[in-house]
């Protein structure tokens, strides 16, 4: 195989009590990638669509995810890769992820597979380390393994592939707004009370076990944060209206998007999340920014060819 | 039915990662009860072994969280109760958690079972907080219900049963020792580092997966504790090196039960739980202090007619 064409999937990182751990890998929104074999060593980025970022692999992040898996390999021949971005930068929703998860991916498929998709994610982690500063997988392990994955450690890297019921959909409104990844972890408290501390891994507990068990019920009671929502949500324009509005359609749970601006809900099958969608989108309308609104079924599949 | 005996078992509370929500029920060790009608109104503790405790019904445990579960009736007669002491008081292996959930359990089922297990809990919570204080499940929950069980929140009470795989085993230390529950809540922190919360939350959420999916390495790297074990290890003499002997004899994890002295290890199958026993007991005889030692299985039934 000399050429291969993938689909990167979003992610909702976070997913309100599990931050920085927890993941969930959407359809319907990514980007395309396009990689082939050349005679020439190296990674060269050829073609970008969709996005104002570099083409110099070493500050591109894919082409960074590109080169780590590479490094170590003693080969005769290079790659060139094309990237259509489709999913807006700083949206909250994986867009580096889908990137840096694509490129290793892509490069894997055409080196004839000699590492798993979860051995991936670390390569994954360097290209996602140029866009937020520091290599973590909580967006690019959902993007390459599909489903919900809880990043459980990091000495040694530890990723879980979580089942989830077969009803579950999300909903994502993505404000058309920047908010820089530093702004976002500028609000964050380094210290925080044991009490919510507490809360939130009770509500770990209870959204996992709801997972397995395939209780949603459970799953929404699980969907609080008492600890990062109160400090973001400020930054995000009618956020509490919009949450309620999910809540209040029926979503089962409603919260911050990894870092933000976009909005995301979980809802049990696809009429509820058309309702909550329309729900959510009516409550944006009043802020005059413009928005995408994106309804998925839980991807169980992460990146993968197309 | 006018008279019932019942057998209230042992149970390991936070299991390091989930402190405050996770808790275990045992075997092997509990206290047992026996309850009987009686003409005369209210409740009567007429017999107590094993403990110098109080017989007046408002200042026992065991009184207390039976006059809970009575209170809104309008019974024509009234309970006798006899405890019979095993668990020691200030175990950290939930012995007033045994009284409070075995009194609520035995009435209810001399009242005709008006209650599930799981309703009776709240009850049992009346009983636990005469000897801690507060109104806390993580106790009472397992006690009550066998098996694993998360408290996931307390407003409303929501308990949730957690799988286990059936090949669990855990082994208890006790040194007789006394920690007061003042001391052990003393050394806490009101304030934590967000980091060490992550890391926490994450062990919680790979905890529960393991359990679900049977993973018992998973469980093991689960078991960890960068919070509360720190602050509280200094307590119990010789800590680090049962933990460490544990550990090198091929336990899974291992830690304080509830708030100490006691020191639990959870094993997969009996015979490395026999060998683990026998370290963990090696490695405490040195400090000269007297211990019980347990080995049981997870207990399924919880509380339970004897």
């Amino acid at each position: 195989m000399n050429e291969i064409k993938i689909f990167c999937p979003a992610t909702i990182a976070n997913l309100n009590c599990g931050f920085d751990v927890l993941g969930l890998c959407i359809d319907n929104i990514g980007d395309e990638m396009i990689f082939r074999k050349s005679p020439q060593k190296g990674i060269k980025i050829t073609k970008i669509t969709g996005a104002d970022i570099p083409y110099e692999t070493d500050k591109n992040v894919a082409g960074v995810a590109a080169l780590a898996i590479i490094e170590n390999l003693d080969l005769e021949y290079g790659f060139e890769i094309e990237i259509h971005k489709k999913i807006k930068a700083g949206s909250g929703i994986g867009s580096s992820a889908a990137s840096a998860a694509g490129a290793v991916y892509g490069i894997n498929e055409l080196l004839g597979k000699p590492y798993t998709k979860k051995e991936l994610v670390q390569f994954a982690m360097k290209g996602e380390a140029v866009a937020s500063g520091s290599e973590h997988a909580d967006n690019v392990a959902p993007c390459m393994l599909g489903g919900f994955t809880l990043v459980r450690g990091y000495n040694p890297l530890d990723i879980i592939q979580i089942e989830s019921p077969s009803e579950l959909y999300a909903v994502v409104l993505h404000p058309q707004i920047e908010i820089k990844t530093s702004d976002a972890r500028a609000v964050l408290k380094p210290m925080i009370p044991l009490q919510s501390a507490i809360t939130q891994w009770g509500n770990v507990g209870g959204l996992i076990a709801g997972l397995y068990t395939k209780d949603y019920e459970l799953i929404g009671r699980s969907l609080r944060d008492v600890i990062v929502e109160p400090l973001r949500k400020g930054l995000i324009p009618n956020f509490d209206n919009v949450k309620n509005a999910a809540l209040n359609t029926g979503a089962l749970g409603a919260g911050i998007s990894g870092a933000g601006p976009s909005i995301f809900a979980l809802c049990k099958g696809e009429t509820i999340a058309r309702n909550v969608a329309n729900a959510m989108q009516n409550a944006y309308l009043e802020t005059k920014i413009p928005f995408d609104i994106h309804i998925s079924k839980v991807n169980p599949q992460g990146v993968k060819t197309i």
